[in-house]
């Protein structure tokens, strides 16, 4: 129960990713900003906008200087940004004046702040995309493995139909398939430059302003949105929104899980997921779905206040752009979790076949009642094959005979572990299959 | 303070949106689960899955047909989903069992609600697209109208450095420009058929499900999903993302036009927008922006609550599906509201230049700090003009003097005026002007 | 999925409560008000503020008058506030202007408006707690009756140790009997006169305001708060705050009543209160817990909507009022549901004695793996009694043998049934019996 | 932008807490686990269920003990809760198996870990109550030194009518009265041990169990709840309710500096709270209230988290119980520091009654509109007088004159002057001194 999982001991291999928490530890955004200073400083050098030496200086500088997190706190506390303790810090580790007055040339705190973002989220997209896959592909696994394994489908927590867990799996699956795809435009909205200074008219930089923008997206590998975008978290917002998909698919998959583990069903097994108690020996916790849920439910409601903060006034709003910064990073940290935690619960588990057939048996065989009805209905109409199935189902509780017993009893003549062999499953074989054919073809 | 908006005379025409609402009425509901009950034995008829004759009356009996909403009250709050009252109302109104047998052949009510929601949707989004359209071309002429207007740019509230009001529109609209665009792919994960029976297998219909379900999409005017979304919810959540960034746009555009009519500022006038007060007999209350930020942050927290309720279990999960039922028709009223009163108010508003300009003088011309302070760079070194200009701001605050005044008596070879008006507003008109005719473009 | 279910034919048996509801609307909301204005004629009257006869009629006429909704409906679009089309309304049905000139004397539309909210939230606070009274001496009786009935107790979904349906449903019913207690103050808070003019100053009233803002209160049988609380909306937000812990509380209730009724467990009858499919003739789905469920989400959710709109700015602030009114009112009709659909699934439940039977002995009775260790250790180190029983545990699972025989096999000098029928419940029956006599003594 | 601002040298100062942050540190929690552990083992050795020695062992071994956090991360990161690592660690470090067995005697992972957090609620509600009081004291300073000074009320952004600023100041103050009397109630619902084993039953103790609960209780100054709550999360849920009420108190106050201060209206210094910009030297950003209302939305999303964790399923629900964890914490240090913020931003404001004055006088007089109508409408009827002043106003508008001097020029009789003041403030003054008289007199 720390502050923040990502700086606890205890904790951050439980909540945290590594991985993602480093992109918004204070080095490497001061790193990011360093290296954010020294293109700009670059690309107005390379435009006459600032003498070329200056410019050289400013660069290698920015490659080279050692600037600790806590100098900027006093300065951070007093403006808000840490931009004016950074560059104060900067100058004077730098220790050249007259160079390092070209630090920072019209531009102001947010385009370097905003910037600096944008080269740690390029990162952290990347390493989401190549989670997501590994999820895909075991999936896609999972789904053809056991395309035609039969399950009780289960509604309202009611067994309804017979489906296969390949089919289930793959229901998993679409949804972050889709996920995946909605990478692409995403990263085009959020890879951006900023550059628009004080409040968002670059005058400081006269008429060039355009094409140091430019300029500066081409060094960083960023776009160039052409205008200000400031007091426009969209990109933002769409960053938290995809968060909060994920979120709503992986929460999803945690909840079947954790559903069909349960002492009693045991549909699944974790592998060696489960957690132990502290005082009951034979437990073994689905912690790992667990976990997923809960960081689920963060995501989606801190996406929420990343949302509200998009309601930014005027040229620049304090309030709305540090709610930002208390909710962005954890939302990018527990997603980058998620993907990872789905990852290894998925690596371990496997299904408990002779536990999914008694969850089909169970209930005197009343899963079966939609099929009979259907074929009892090809001779009868189908009012009449309901009313005789709701019946026969009342007769199956009442004396514990099995539905399908009683009904081969009344109607002999049919053939009823043929019909519901062919029939029971449905389309669930065919959709696993599909569903990891096409996460094959597109993972290629 | 109703239940609803929507259902109230006195308040419907404040916060509420008839186009919109009307989609999500009890009888638009009926009539579009009519529509899709319809389609689906007209599909099955032709491919011979139920009699053609049967096809026939109930696709034209789902088109006659008069059915009280009332009447499926009771049934409803039994069995949570309105489907089997419904399918009882219809097939007792329609009179002949032995055709409507053939209802709902193999379908679930999932699969009719999801579908009948698509179909509603459908014109929703093209009721969001126009008025989306008609904001973006009314800001495209207020930006190109005023690409030059000067007004203080205000950063946490402080004026920073002049910019035009143009460029403020166009910060505006950028962000609504991008929403336009992602309204196509939005389209195509929504509007698509849902039929995929009791739990998502199909396995009633056979082995003619996949076709069933690709013809009644075409029948539909539907896309062909390929398979069972019952408890992928992501693309409501995708929805509620987007209407959730609609607020945030519409929220700080609605932000800045309340701080710009402030008592005391007054840059701009509502027109005929402005609401009155029952006892203040002066006031001209900026009620249509105050309405809007109010609508914003309730779309923002309804759409945190439809993408929680994506964390779905197993094959349907009620508390999960009724949560979006509780959140979703609101979420789109409110947002279609959003649009229509951005729309009204949009059409209302114009600048006052002369409070602008009143703006940018306050403060002793301390606004053109930076511009100064660059401009003085260029012959001294940066830190240099930066403390003469922090030093001349003293004075100005402290003797009451414009700062403006105070830099040409120190530096009297400069054209101060000049160099200002050269300089001043930076991009901003070229930013407007971009705006403008990117929506012109775009728009055609 | 109507805008609201409260005004939905369909779904308001489902989902919405008639009798809140009823409190909420058009007609409720004027009735209000114009008691409140003719209350406040009446108290200025009688203080010679305004002249006894104007009050006098004004009285009257608020007892008397017929005002059509929909007349306010063009004033309250231009205002925001009602009031001002409320108050032409009134005038011009009491049609006597002379006398009408004294209505609304020195007040604002807020206070009319919070007044007239404090007036009907009176009565739903009865609702609220008669049903949680209800709610309550069936949780008493429930768990007086099986507070010895043993089930399995099970963390993560898995059995963990025995305990009793008593216990569970008295797990359900603490945070309730607190929450019964705490209507006391939240109604002291809440039930309050506002009356402070058109800024919260009453300068209108002259010296007489607070006198007459004492009498009003005496009147309407309010409290006077002595002071403005227009823009301090704290009050309410503890209002929100107390239907979203109501929410949490009944919202795991129903979360326990799903998990014990699923298809292969079936711990628990809902009797009457299940739910049928249109197509699967023997399912019986949860649908009040499922319902249950997703209103307490949604009003968690609601709740934090109107804690936001508590951050008023200044003496009124429209956007956040109105976001006020935007989710309070179904705030309260969906808690007012959650209590009489939680009274209507209670009367109905009943336990299956026999299949908690099975849950306790599933898994090998690896369920009371605790209570053996603790019993070993009564005559080898902890440690040791621990390491012993996770060994036979898996010997249980191994062997498919129940671990009390594999240890009354090897620990034959023990009565390890009668040890485990004397410590296997604990202090779970004394708990449900508390509960209950709490709860008797505190219902009286 | 880091993981939490709590742990970034760069942010801490700016929104963290360090006093509170302390209470939420891997090894804070640590010692207080300690304490529960050597508490619990000294009553059991007190009341004969555990050996005398054994139990002074654990006792003094708690005290003595060094426990490395990161020691405990695999065994989390398995087992999801900490405690079964601690255990090992505490056993190992102890180096006495034979008395150390007798460790967490009959207690679960839950009981030790909700105690421990109780331990730490405690000092940290102290530090609220103890800024809650200061910021009390300062606004009652305030409130009393400018009860009679007089400023613009204003609603919707718009002068509305005279207020003071002591009333204002006044308003900011009432709810946090209110809220520093709910501390009470909040702190008995709290601190309380947790004591209830493996699954709520205390089975492990057999009869002792509930005496060993009450004498932990008071052996930790803790209350004793008298029955298991590992699943009732109400408490809890108060605490998050509780912060979000202070979050939107000290919101709205924010929101009211934030437009004081605004550029052509700076109507309060905040003294040295301001901030600087990066590259406008002239700029002076209200960078503490600011960052307090980034901290209010911030608190009441964290609410919503935490209400939702409440949503438990069983007898322990790993998915909501992990929730609570990644949101209590933070909200905790995000309410101290709002807290302490305000204290700081408190200490430095001022007025300038001159700006205040320009509010007032700004519009032509225009605030004055509705004392004028209640002085006319004591001498014509007071639609006349209303008709009469809103003409006036349309004048005074138009031709730029004040609206004083033209009600002044139509109805010389009057003293206008003595008028405005004597009925101008209404009730402001005095509703100023009788907060600052309540606060002294509650803070004694």
């Amino acid at each position: 129960m720390p502050a923040s999982p990502a700086d606890s001991a205890i904790y951050r291999k439980l909540f945290s990713d590594d991985e993602v928490a480093n992109l918004f530890t204070d080095s490497a955004e001061i790193r990011a900003m360093l290296l954010v200073e020294g293109a700009l400083a670059q690309v107005q050098g390379a435009m006459g906008l600032i003498p070329p030496d200056a410019a050289a200086f400013i660069a290698r500088a920015a490659r080279e200087v050692q600037i600790d997190p806590s100098a900027l706190a006093a300065e951070t506390a007093q403006n808000g940004v840490p931009v004016p303790g950074f560059l104060a810090a900067f100058r004077k580790a730098a220790e050249a004046p007259q160079m390092m007055q070209y630090l920072h040339w019209g531009a102001t705190s947010q385009d370097i702040m905003d910037t600096a973002l944008a080269l740690r989220l390029r990162p952290m997209l990347a390493l989401w995309e190549t989670r997501l896959s590994a999820v895909l592909a075991r999936l896609a696994d999972l789904a053809d493995a056991h395309a035609a394994l039969p399950m009780a489908a289960r509604t309202y927590g009611q067994a309804a139909t017979p489906t296969s867990f390949g089919a289930v799996v793959a229901g998993w699956g679409w949804p972050l398939l889709d996920a995946r795809a909605r990478l692409a435009p995403l990263r085009d909205d959020l890879l951006k430059v900023s550059l628009s200074g004080a409040a968002g008219t670059l005058s400081a930089m006269g008429d060039h302003g355009p094409a140091v923008r430019a300029a500066l997206a081409v060094e960083l590998g960023l776009s160039d949105p052409g205008h200000s975008w400031h007091s426009d978290r969209s990109a933002i917002g769409q960053l938290a929104a995809y968060a909060s998909g994920i979120a709503g698919s992986l929460g999803k998959l945690s909840e079947d899980l954790f559903l069909m583990c349960q002492s009693g069903l045991c549909e699944i097994s974790l592998g060696g997921a489960g957690g132990g108690s502290s005082t009951m020996p034979q437990k073994q916790n689905p912690v790992g779905p667990s976990v997923l849920v809960a960081l689920a439910r963060h995501v989606i409601g801190l996406s929420a206040l990343v949302q509200g903060a998009a309601i930014h006034r005027q040229q620049r709003d304090g309030a709305a752009w540090f709610g930002e910064w208390l909710s962005l990073p954890q939302l990018c940290i527990c997603t980058g979790r998620m993907l990872s935690l789905a990852q290894a619960i998925l690596a371990n588990i496997s299904p408990h076949p002779d536990n999914m057939a008694k969850g089909l048996a169970a209930g005197y065989g009343l899963i079966h009642a939609e099929a009979l009805s259907f074929t009892l209905a090809k001779q009868m109409p189908r009012p009449d094959a309901q009313a005789i199935v709701k019946d026969l189902c009342r007769q199956a509780e009442a004396s514990g005979t099995d539905l399908v017993t009683l009904v081969a009893a009344r109607f002999s003549q049919i053939d009823w572990h043929g019909e519901l062999v062919a029939s029971g499953l449905g389309q669930s074989p065919a959709e696993a299959r599909t569903f990891a054919n096409r996460v094959r073809a597109d993972l290629i």
